[in-house]
């Protein structure tokens, strides 16, 4: 395995893209989609088997990991991928975006952010120098930038004001990150829906200097067809050479727009959630297995699935564990989902090489039209 | 494999015996723990690594499986061994103790017992046809006669009357179970800790015959005295040449202490519910991981242990997925539990097979009694 953190593009297609991200803990294979582990586990998944859905790395939540069990904690016992059972590349955000989303009793300053912890009440102070040193004692191999964004609709003076001080603290992450070889630090665009503002952060954090770049402050609520207006532009003002990572989508649909778009890496909560509530996501779209037509339903979630869930078992079968409560429902839903996404991800990468994207993004259409199979 | 059920007997060391119950589904090592998968899952785990421990045969519920998602559903989709995905062989209890247990209203007569389901207050009439109908309808392999039994302490005339209805219950199931090679019933006895109501029920039910017998009405609150009491006498009550089944228990110190009076066959929900919960049951004794003085613990909970959980993880880190209610938390500690007792059930076989148990089940006490490895 290489030494250093390196990014390689062996084919474009359009403004899609595919290639290795290259760490010393092993190759990311892009367009990729990380599952996200938040507080040290992709729930309901044993690692081994989110590995064998083909991830090549996982997200960490520092905010969730700093509160429980924290940092200096998994540092002393060997750092988050031997505490997780996990060798393999671990990304994980700077605890930024959900401080501000998921605190109540918070304080932002030009310093950072102070917040109570929603566990047991007890405060923190969270700032650029902070989220550095907490992402180093995890281990993380790709750490972001500590940033701040606003929810979506807001006035461009707020998106504006909150765009130079995600951007002044990416030069104190640059700075506090300082020199590691094989770790990577990942700069944030943000600025909103406004394209001269996403320029402006483009070159502020380009003129810093960071391994890859995020496209920060989208999927918050602006809706599919605003997020595709920004990336329209949003991934060339970016370095065509450097990883893009566009956080926290999505859905396949969003996720299939965006690698049009020239996006590399993605993460989303939403197939180990959607598992446990017993939604699917599938080639045919969403299916949801607590709905009573499928109680008796001897065929597979999807016949062309080689996942656990659609090898072994009927829908009956998902739908009967999902009514009754059991684990094994939220077991073998979030496997599927996951399963799904990284399947995706390969159909993705393998049109890329192929040049024939477009016939794979109609083919992805056309199948989610058809809806999900006729009831028996 | 076999198309007939039988029992063989390979070796005896006092009372002890072990052997293998052959069915045309798999063989059956005893003495055998059978983990419970009360509503077609064994909580938290998939089939396929219930496997992994070492388990020869699941247990299934009668009383859970008849209301949701219901007996005739189950034989439609082919049965529960194809809905459960498990090919091996499948127990199921009969019914009639979790009617009485769980729920609250109910009425019992000659003919059976009235109940409103506890899921969605339907009424459903029970009867020891009717428990056969549905037993043969799942398709489990080793079907258990339609009784009922009283908590102790219960007086001799209410004990006495209980063991008589479940007589005549008896020789109502088997008659309903009719004649089905490859299939077994078998009898349950009764009489509470009474040794002349034990004597009457095990004679009564050899009258009747069956493939095997089942040690009934303990576990239900009298304590492990007044259990070895029982078990001091009732197995040489039953016939030598048939699996003896004492239902519901237990703890590993139950099984040990049971096996040492010659049974055979054990189920209990201990170490699935345990894990569940974070109780760890060890060579050690319990361990509960959710206790502080394991947060820090870079200790596997027991380093000679093979099983996911010690191999791959940390104590402070099952500390934590508990603490913090991830799934991960209980899927790791049951299969733990589990790989456990079917450790444990091999250990007294072999012990068995090489007359040495009285010797096994010395080393098993002072394990025991050293207690738990220190904090750090």
């Amino acid at each position: 395995m290489s030494k250093s953190f390196s990014f390689h593009i062996s084919a474009n297609d359009g403004r899609a893209r595919t290639g290795i991200v290259s760490t010393p803990k092993g190759d990311i294979r892009t367009p990729a989609f990380m599952p996200v582990g938040t507080a040290a586990t992709v729930k309901a998944m044993m690692p081994e088997n989110v590995r064998e859905t083909g991830a090549d790395i996982l997200l960490g939540n520092t905010y969730h990991l700093m509160l429980r069990p924290g940092a200096e904690r998994i540092h002393n016992l060997g750092g988050l991928h031997k505490f997780m059972n996990w060798d393999r590349p671990i990304l994980t955000d700077s605890g930024g975006f959900q401080v501000m989303s998921l605190t109540d009793l918070r304080k932002l300053t030009e310093e950072g952010v102070k917040f109570r912890s929603h566990i047991d009440g007890s405060e923190y102070n969270l700032t650029p120098e902070r989220s550095m040193e907490i992402q180093r004692l995890l281990g993380s191999d790709i750490v972001m930038c500590f940033d701040e964004c606003p929810a979506l609709p807001a006035d461009r003076a707020r998106i504006n004001e909150s765009m130079q001080l995600s951007m002044r603290w990416a030069q104190r992450s640059r700075d506090a990150f300082g020199d590691r070889p094989g770790y990577a630090l990942f700069g944030i665009q943000q600025g909103g829906l406004e394209q001269d503002f996403r320029e402006e952060s483009a070159e502020a954090l380009q003129k810093i200097g960071f391994d890859g770049y995020a496209i920060g402050g989208l999927a918050v609520g602006e809706g599919q067809d605003a997020m595709f207006g920004v990336l329209d532009y949003a991934p060339n003002q970016l370095p065509q050479d450097k990883p893009r990572y566009l956080m926290g989508v999505g859905k396949p649909d969003d996720i299939v727009g965006a690698v049009q778009r020239g996006v590399d890496m993605f993460d989303c909560v939403l197939p180990s959630r959607s598992g446990r509530t017993g939604q699917a996501l599938t080639r045919f779209g969403a299916v949801n297995l607590r709905n009573a037509r499928h109680k008796d339903d001897p065929r597979p979630l999807d016949e062309n699935c080689t996942c656990p869930a659609c090898s072994n078992y009927s829908r009956a079968y998902l739908h009967h564990v999902h009514k009754a409560g059991e684990i094994i429902g939220s077991m073998l839903l979030t496997w599927h989902n996951l399963h799904y996404y990284q399947e995706l991800m390969q159909g993705l990468r393998d049109a890329i090489a192929a040049g024939e994207l477009d016939a794979f993004v109609a083919q992805f259409h056309a199948t989610r039209a058809q809806g999900d199979i006729d009831p028996i």
